[in-house]
């Protein structure tokens, strides 16, 4: 191998699936973004059922392929070589180790795709993988980012759904079939509201973007939340998690005190989580991290209560991701640089 | 080293600290347990507070000791070398890396005993580990018993308390400071039963021994369970899960009933670990598993129901330990032998 004929001179591009938009990112050979691309994820995507999967799941790799093509070009009058950059893909759910997206409640249109061979066919003599999602940003944030050092750390993406990342000696756990972190469908309330996995009470029912809403919404009814019901046109069904970040953000009182209950199931599943897998940091990232320290703060002092022996185990950090919205796909890139997780 | 210099012949001693009683094994050079002694947890352990704690763990090293030394003397007579045994100690609770006893919810009154310092000072020039009572029987049961082969493998121990050793690619996860696998506590309902750890709703609160006790008394109280209070002597108050596990493996209706209702829960804890772990085996242990099929049928049945994804993903085995009540004494010796866990 020549210099000339290196990777595009260390570029790599990845592309996170989210429920709302695909993002896309280039970075360069010192993990730079330097290029960023989104589009909207096919409409209706989060609502369709399995019967539609078929049609869907094209759509979705065609946004892929799309979002891949506008960086290719972008980097290609930088880049030195013939071969193109690596591709990496983040999906949700419960993605296999053959690249198919066995189960995603929050993608359910596209459960049951093959992913690897969807893309793939779009993108021929590209070097491409597919990892879940959650664990492409605990790798982005492990080797350059808000976990950097911690051999034992839990990347957690609160968004629309709850994302997990473990890393356990400095590797991402996988499991036995490429499952492990599904942490949002941990059951934390057997009676608790119904969740699109056809089960009650998971975790991510009511710590992510859907459980804001809903805490938000109960808020609004009991009139606690007057001023943001206003931002949301006067009618209280329609207030929704983003209203709420941005009133508590400017220190509205009955969203602040949303934030301290949403604060509060965050903790819960980080103090199981904690219980399960004893890590020493914890990052968070997705959506709903856009409300910082209003967030942040609160779940630190509920994590303090709610974790097993808090007085007798050192304190475990709990920190805002660097990279932000863009772990995932910058964590995509990462990973296709490398060849995969490990 | 010659040959007759071999640690006694391949022989090791192997004591696990439980909440009613020390089991300790010694087992030969081929895993074989030559020999078994045992005595009561000394008296009052478990419901003793921090306060008390200097006085009991010296009784419990004293304990341990005890049960070393008819071990010792067994094995004596066999060994061929002029040093003794290495000698392996499992402790419930969270247990640091440097082999103390940081808080165990069900052994109060150990907790933050230097459980190596204090058994060392009994035992010298012996060759001592200490380790997580589970975790050294998720070592034993993944060398040669339930979990051998399975590289993702949950060990659960349900007894007074649930304990969890956990395997991910072939080694038992320790965590940041020796404390992942405390699986009990995690909460599965935070409006549930207080919990001697001082939260609410822990897992263990339903799933072990103490769990089955509640449950048999609310069925005795609402009259299913006749012939099982008969059994404890004609006071509701006075059944225990023995009566109901005994009454169960008779075929006694409101018994089968109440141990399809703690199978419930105990699944409802391993669909959880399997959404963060993604085992592709787990392995039942502790006092409850006595009831076998009784249990494990309607724990396989609800886990089927309670597991995300259960269409989507291959089947998990859930199997009793090989080594039923002495998994975590084989496993304490063979982490001895080996000179720890990994």
């Amino acid at each position: 191998m020549t210099p000339g004929d290196r990777p595009s001179a260390g570029y790599a591009i990845g592309v996170d699936i989210g429920g709302t938009k695909l993002l896309g990112v280039a970075i360069d050979g010192t993990d730079e973004i330097v290029a960023e691309a989104r589009v909207a994820t096919p409409q209706g995507l989060a609502d369709l059922t399995e019967d539609d999967r078929g049609e869907v799941s094209v759509e979705v790799a065609g946004a892929v392929a799309q979002v891949v093509g506008v960086l290719q070009r972008t980097v290609a009058g930088a880049a030195t070589g013939e071969v193109g950059p690596p591709v990496g893909v983040g999906a949700p759910g419960m993605l296999d180790r053959s690249g198919v997206l066995r189960f995603a409640p929050n993608l359910l249109g596209a459960s049951g795709a093959d992913i690897l061979g969807l893309v793939g066919t779009r993108l021929p003599g590209v070097s491409l993988v597919v990892e879940n999602d959650a664990n492409c940003a605990a790798f982005a944030e492990h080797r350059c980012g808000a976990a950097v050092g911690a051999e034992h750390a839990l990347m957690i993406t609160l968004g629309t759904g709850i994302g997990g990342g473990l890393i356990s000696g400095g590797r991402v756990l996988v499991g036995a079939f490429g499952f492990a972190g599904e942490v949002g469908h941990m059951l934390v309330d057997p009676s608790g509201p119904p969740c699109p996995c056809g089960r009650r009470g998971c975790w991510e029912r009511y710590a992510s973007g859907g459980g804001l809403g809903r805490l938000a919404r109960e808020a609004a009814y009991a009139g606690r939340l007057q001023s943001v019901v206003s931002l949301a046109g006067g009618d209280p069904e329609m207030v929704r998690g983003e209203h709420v970040t941005r009133a508590a953000l400017e220190g509205e009182p009955g969203a602040v005190q949303v934030m301290e209950e949403l604060g509060w199931w965050v903790a819960l599943g980080l103090a199981n989580l904690t219980a399960v897998l004893d890590p020493n940091r914890i990052v968070l990232g997705g959506g709903l991290t856009a409300a910082g320290e209003r967030l942040l703060e609160p779940t630190r002092r509920a994590y303090a209560e709610l974790v097993e022996g808090a007085r007798f185990r050192p304190a475990v950090d709990i920190v805002p991701a660097v990279f932000g919205e863009r772990a995932g796909a910058v964590g995509a890139a990462m990973v296709a640089r490398n060849g995969g997780l490990w």
